[in-house]
């Protein structure tokens, strides 16, 4: 009976992807200190992606490190399977059309530049979010400098760990020196002059 | 001068990803013997999806095996890990709003339970592709199964390794008895049935 059964199959297609969502996609890897901005300029990145129709996904410590990721320290090893792993997932939502965000330190060059080879040209945009050290430590939103200084915390980033800065990031956002809107607006514009956003 | 930036988190909710896509969000997870017809149903059913502009995504082994999953084996552990991280994967998409589809022959009870128990009610969606082994070693579309009889592989689902079919699987489609265009009808049928469909 089978022979009378019509079983092929057909991929859809990132062009059909493309028109649904009516917009381009792309991988955007904020890096940076903690403390620097990164959640939340993402998280008002995705509310203006909202409001401009657009379909996006945020990867974060909330939604992987516990989940995913779960089952990773941090170790040498677990670093960088942690990046390795949230590039993979960031391919797949990139695949499924969506503009995804990504906010981890991820602070070695190498990391980072593994998971930009794993995408297409064009499809990963770095995005450093950029504020000095004092600034960041002043902020100190979740009291992990105080307690890496305390020494309560072994190989925190910026303290006694290094923290490797884009040479050419896609786009650069200061965030002492821009507020949040200023910081979306400069991203969503290189989106709309890159034809990310465009169907 | 921190302070006087505005930096707050909003994240955006569910609701306004629904609105978004005009429907909801699910993990459809596809579950069979090789040969059963997963991966071509489940790319079917994409397409229709397509058609009714429903934003859905595919997981299976073109995409996963090589990238977030190719640093594993066909160990017992690794067998567990893959099927763990595939969960974990589509509850990201279903988070961001899409409807997402496995295909993968997930052999353990345990495993796909698991799955399960790591979403929300109603949000995991078992889809049993049935098909006699015996039909499933007829078409043998990738040749494992003459392989697997000739003991050039070890462990092959059906032949000298478990296959636990499903107990009370949300869907259940015999594709010995259904063509293509009717086992994709039943699955849009239980989807609409459920209000996975609407915004």
């Amino acid at each position: 009976m089978t022979e009378n059964l019509t079983w092929h199959s057909h991929t859809v297609s990132p062009e059909q992807r493309r028109r649904l969502k009516g917009h381009g996609s792309a991988l955007l890897w904020f890096t940076g200190l903690s403390g620097s901005g990164k959640s939340t300029l993402a998280n008002a990145l995705e509310q203006r992606l909202m409001t401009l129709r657009v379909h996006s996904y945020l990867l974060d410590g909330d939604n992987v490190r516990l989940g995913l990721n779960g089952d990773l320290g941090f170790s040498d090893h677990d670093r960088v399977e942690n990046i390795r792993r949230i590039g993979e997932v960031g391919k797949l939502f990139v695949a499924s059309g969506t503009l995804c965000l990504s906010a981890f330190i991820s602070p070695f060059r190498e990391d980072r530049q593994r998971v930009r080879d794993a995408l297409a040209p064009g499809q990963f945009i770095e995005v450093f979010v950029d504020a000095p050290l004092a600034v960041c430590e002043q902020r100190d939103p979740k009291g992990l400098y105080r307690r890496a200084r305390a020494g309560e915390i072994r190989n925190f980033t910026g303290i006694d760990s290094d923290y490797q800065p884009p040479q050419c990031p896609e786009i650069h956002i200061q965030t002492d020196q821009l507020d949040t809107e200023q910081a979306v607006d400069k991203i969503v514009d290189y989106l709309k002059r890159h034809g990310v956003l465009t169907p």
